[in-house]
């Protein structure tokens, strides 16, 4: 028997959806009195979005990292976004990426890669190591040299990329609503999940079957974080793959950070949750 | 040397007993406005209970889930709660809620399993599929084919289930308080705990150990979540074991939603919580 | 696309390092009334640190635990602290432990052992299991009987300590900055982490080498718990390594408790949630 305890079914449920997780009140606060943010060491980011997703995914992120006095910047890779072309390699999305920080001139900067994009940010550390203050993968693949992305999925889901990808005129693959909905924004309201839907578009798909050499990556010295959300069901979360610690065991040393997020959501939703958790993995 | 901070150990330490995890105040709240909560798909929900349980575990949840305006459903199904009959099989426990569901002509409505209730809805599903709108499994058993519940326990916990079960004489198994205190109610005060266990009546056991076979759920198309509480270690949580992602995995493409409870304590301590919970994990 | 959401990030980010995870407010609180902390069973509690530390790790959550009514006390053991002397075995560590609790003759207490911690705690548990009343493993190794704590590592951190402990004088093992800041104190700020590393004094090699004879620990029934800090990465959390469930699943029944936190940055900046932790995984 488990009597109804009005008490605690009283008590009213707040949103916690815009609030990181861990965000907690001071008394001061409850008080009444403003909170003053701590200062941060200011940092410059460089944010590399992954597939399905153009510059625009990090607009909150970028945004609240500004209001903390970092730099940001969120380059748009071949393939992607404004870019017409869809007929693109991993060579040339690296290029994007390079091209963009040598021709802004861009030093001792905190390289971010979410998803796909840690594939990115692998090759495109291989090239510009010195320039890179440290590496941050945000839920993000980590291959080991010699492999392809979908060589991290689940064979169901590597058949249905592969279907997918057959069924294309342009050698593209588009993620279908319930497939987006179920693995990248699980934690999303419906209404949530369409606006962001909205902005998907086809993901060039080449680039996810190239296998990378990666040789050089694994001699590079560069301070890693890997930055974890337990809510992130994009790949399954053990038996043999997934993000954590899955991938992320392949960095060796390198500094853990872990939220409660999903893949997509909280870049919209929280995105000061996102910002923290991006200060917490790249800061000193 | 690691210095005493006074600031922070006279900081009060604040219940979360009663409150969800991730539940955030708003600047609203703070300023003594009294938070609105946003409005809800209107969903009906049946709710599946497991082992050591009977309709009345819902109590709780089931109210919380009623005042945001969803329709909820508890069905007791053979062998609990008041059905003084412990001699029944896995089928007799699928009938139970099969004929509840059908009787009330319920359609539409997502289908929660917790913990062994999870092979009954695993069976419901195969049935009646036409009327389920989405599949929940709470911390709950997703069988392979061809496997019974025992078969997922480790050994020695197999081999003391097999001990209770032979020492009784209407074939249940009866569990122990401090196996209920560690497996169940982990984060519960002892107090709490004790509560619990005052209803816990002997579970008929072969149910438990019947092999079952589930072609048929394979093959369905119905929308499934898994609902994983990260305290709960009712079974072990990795190395070949497990709710999540061992079992999880099984249902292949899902929606996964996380949260920091235990296998028994929410349904009683934080209701509002796990309301939540399944209202994230069943909502479109 | 994904605009700026301007109401989202206006928000600000309120501190949440003081306060434990799961720290919810209460209605009284929000309207300016003083929070009752619940009344707390009494415990003894005998707190046993890890390597790279001493007896004041504990200096915070210790000062927390009494204010609650609880006993505490903090062996400081051979080789460590004040001791001079950096030639001790296992054995010399153990009973250091062994004759501060006898000299004192405490009993009914719970023994908590934090990293190395849960080594010496398996082995006093074997010498004096009558006075205890139950064991703590806060992310603490849990050795098979034949293992040392270097098998537990990945054999690249194996190679690591084993060139750290050739390059010293006096058979110690100093843990470099990086590797700290990396593997104890991954959540810290800079600052926090320089704190806490100008305590650190070289560890005693041997006893991270030794192997253990620990038959006698795993035919003791004692109750036992595992705490477990999910950004605790100071071993790999899965993939055949790590705390739980790698470990933690040798301890059989046992209650697990699980936090928010990482390998030493809490006991410094968060004593009131660790003490509550303390409180949850030791309590009856």
């Amino acid at each position: 028997m488990f009597p109804y305890l009005q008490e605690i079914n009283k008590f009213p449920y707040h949103d916690y959806r815009v609030m990181p997780h861990g965000c907690y009140y001071s008394p001061a606060l409850v008080s009444g009195e403003r909170y003053r943010l701590p200062a941060q060491q200011r940092l410059t980011f460089v944010l590399v979005h992954g597939s399905w997703a153009d510059a625009h995914f990090w607009d909150g992120v970028a945004a609240v990292l500004r209001s903390h006095g970092h730099a940001v910047y969120t380059p748009e890779y071949a393939g992607h976004g404004i870019d017409p072309n869809k007929d693109v390699t991993h060579a040339m999305i690296t290029k994007s990426v390079v091209d963009f920080i040598t021709k802004l001139n861009l030093c001792n900067f905190v390289l971010v890669g979410h998803s796909f994009g840690g594939t990115v940010i692998q090759k495109v550390a291989e090239q510009i190591p010195d320039r890179i203050k440290r590496l941050v993968f945000w839920d993000a693949f980590v291959l080991k040299d010699g492999e392809s992305v979908v060589d991290e999925f689940p064979a169901q889901m590597r058949k249905s990329f592969e279907l997918l990808r057959a069924g294309s005129m342009d050698d593209t693959i588009m993620l279908p609503f319930p497939l987006f909905r179920d693995f990248f924004v699980n934690t999303a309201t419906l209404e949530e999940a369409k606006q962001m839907y909205a902005s998907v578009t086809p993901e060039p798909a080449k680039p996810l079957f190239e296998k990378l050499n990666l040789k050089a990556f694994y001699a590079l010295s560069t301070p890693k974080s890997y930055l974890y959300f337990y809510q992130d069901n994009a790949l399954p979360q053990g038996e043999g793959f997934g993000w954590h610690p899955h991938m992320s065991i392949r960095l060796g040393q390198s500094r853990l950070i872990v939220g409660d997020g999903d893949h997509f959501t909280d870049s919209r939703t929280r995105p000061a949750m996102l910002a923290q958790k991006f200060y917490e993995a790249g800061r000193d």
